[in-house]
């Protein structure tokens, strides 16, 4: 009889917040590894706000999920056949379905050194999302010691990533977040210089301002929206902003729910530059910065914080927590433990 | 009995679009010229738009006009006095208050060559209007071969250079303009590909689509507002937009007056940069730029318009028509002639 396993398909597309019937759950064969192809056994599923993009169909960098396709996105598995260059038992990462089971081109696996860092790290700061934050800050906000750097989605995984990175180059670092536990951690844990709750602060305006008397040089944005908004008006001259997220709009449902002041005046009067990005644009570059970032890692530098969610049926949960701000660090799933 | 002249001085702060009664004309008398200054006659004086901005009292890159005080801005002057360097006769330009004559250290002054141009054209093609275009083009707009570039504002001083510059690259060019006699300017006098009228279009969204068929590659803005706001909609991977003006939202009495779709999307879906700039950013590199303008003036490859209006009396008047959209190139004012 063949196994079966479940596969989490894009059912339809989401109007304004995705909900759960936007997703199926369906029943599928366990795959036979083919010649090139292992088998291999999903340990963690990495959930991100950019999926949100890739359930519509639209224009952008990647291409759109399938409709009455498995999902799909980072993957830490473990191989359970032997293949030509991976063994039974490997850890590998990858791009692969959001389902139990797959079988896979090894040359599409990477394996990984789960001596250096937990399994999970690879789909956190050692992977996409410390890569993000490492290029995008660097790169594009490229902070100096002694500025102003003003990071927003502040306790999620890029955003706590590029604050730690800002104070390591010797910024003054003040992350936004939407909590009081969120705003504890960044203060406490990461030694952000200054941390606002933009839920509880009566004018998010002033607080930016009471928080960044010098104004501010980089602004790491990862939301848009009206934080970003109120970000503009307290630009220095030549201040860089890498344009990271803006996770306040994904759900929107068309341009009029996306609606606020326009930035060019703003970019003139002040010389700024705002430059769109994803981590993908420096594909050339990642054994530079995974080195580097696992260098501060072993170094006690950089801290990360991760939220485990627990079981394959609570993928879709995980995935929409993110646009409650549910999550504290890296959103991940665990699916199963290692044979 | 001491000769007098006219001053024109900042009367008040205008509210929202600025009209006469925001300028004074005051009876002064014509200075002496102490230690190391000559007096000069105005000849030529310069209206442009970003002297709305210095009109208002906010943190800006330049320094607001006083109220009271005299406007002031660039100005070709003849030297009625002789000086250590400067002999009566030389045809000079500076920074100088609008009045009829003036006082001035001859180091605040630069004798132009009005052999190889028109004293006028010190004032535009060859002055700072030249330069504006020529490095927000070529250092942050960076057009290639075969690209689309796309400039609003594109039959002002600025954006006639800017069309002109980026066709020697070998770019497509499409110009956005407000009247049919502009466009026929565009496209008949200037060779851009394509010109679309913005105030006769009856979509200005579907008219950029269809004269931008493989996208836009850059946008040299000079304009911000809702045509921008459409161009935003167009862009290619990569886009370019140099963010030179924003003379829609100039007169905005408040930040509501200004409102339109977020970028950050936008940016990071097409992982593009926009950046606010002013030509004095580039001034290390003036002599580059100029050079490299004449040259191109001289061989025919550079075309220029003027719309000069007659009269020191008519100066306010002049500016006021730039945000009419009245002026065709650069917006001058001839006070005098030479003696």
């Amino acid at each position: 009889m063949t196994k079966t396993q479940q596969q989490i398909q894009l059912a339809r597309r989401p109007q304004g917040v995705p909900v759960h019937e936007d997703f199926r759950f369906e029943t599928i064969p366990v795959p036979e590894p083919q010649q090139g192809e292992v088998l291999v056994k999903t340990l963690y599923v990495s959930v991100d706000p950019y999926m949100r993009g890739r359930m519509q169909d639209t224009k952008s960098y990647v291409k759109p999920f399938g409709l009455d396709e498995a999902l799909s996105g980072r993957v830490i598995a473990e191989v359970v056949s032997d293949g030509e260059h991976l063994k039974k038992g490997d850890i590998v990462i990858g791009n692969l379905s959001w389902q139990e089971f797959s079988a896979v081109s090894e040359s599409a696996l990477r394996k990984i050194d789960t001596s250096l860092a937990p399994a999970s790290a690879y789909l956190g700061i050692l992977g996409m999302t410390g890569l993000t934050a490492y290029f995008g800050l660097l790169d594009i906000g490229r902070p100096k010691e002694g500025e102003t750097v003003v990071v927003s989605g502040a306790a999620g995984a890029v955003g706590s990533a590029v604050g730690q990175i800002a104070k390591i180059k010797g910024a003054r670092v003040v992350g936004i977040a939407g909590s009081d536990e969120k705003i504890a951690y960044l203060k406490q844990e990461l030694q952000f210089d200054e941390a606002i709750n933009y839920k509880t602060a009566e004018d998010i305006q002033k607080a930016l301002e009471d928080a960044c008397p010098d104004g501010i040089d980089v602004y790491f944005d990862n939301v848009g929206g009206p934080i970003s908004d109120a970000v503009m008006n307290l630009l220095n001259e030549f201040t860089r902003i890498p344009v990271c997220g803006a996770i306040s709009s994904y759900n929107a449902e068309s341009e009029a729910d996306d609606i606020g002041p326009r930035v060019q005046s703003k970019l003139i009067k002040t010389k700024s530059l705002m430059q769109g990005f994803i981590v993908g644009d420096y594909s050339d570059r990642f054994s530079e910065g995974a080195k580097q970032l696992a260098e501060w890692l072993k170094d006690g530098k950089l801290h990360y914080e991760e939220t485990i969610t627990e079981g394959f049926e609570n993928i879709p949960d995980a995935f929409l927590g993110l646009f409650k701000g549910e999550n504290k660090g890296k959103q991940l799933i665990k699916v199963s433990d290692p044979n």
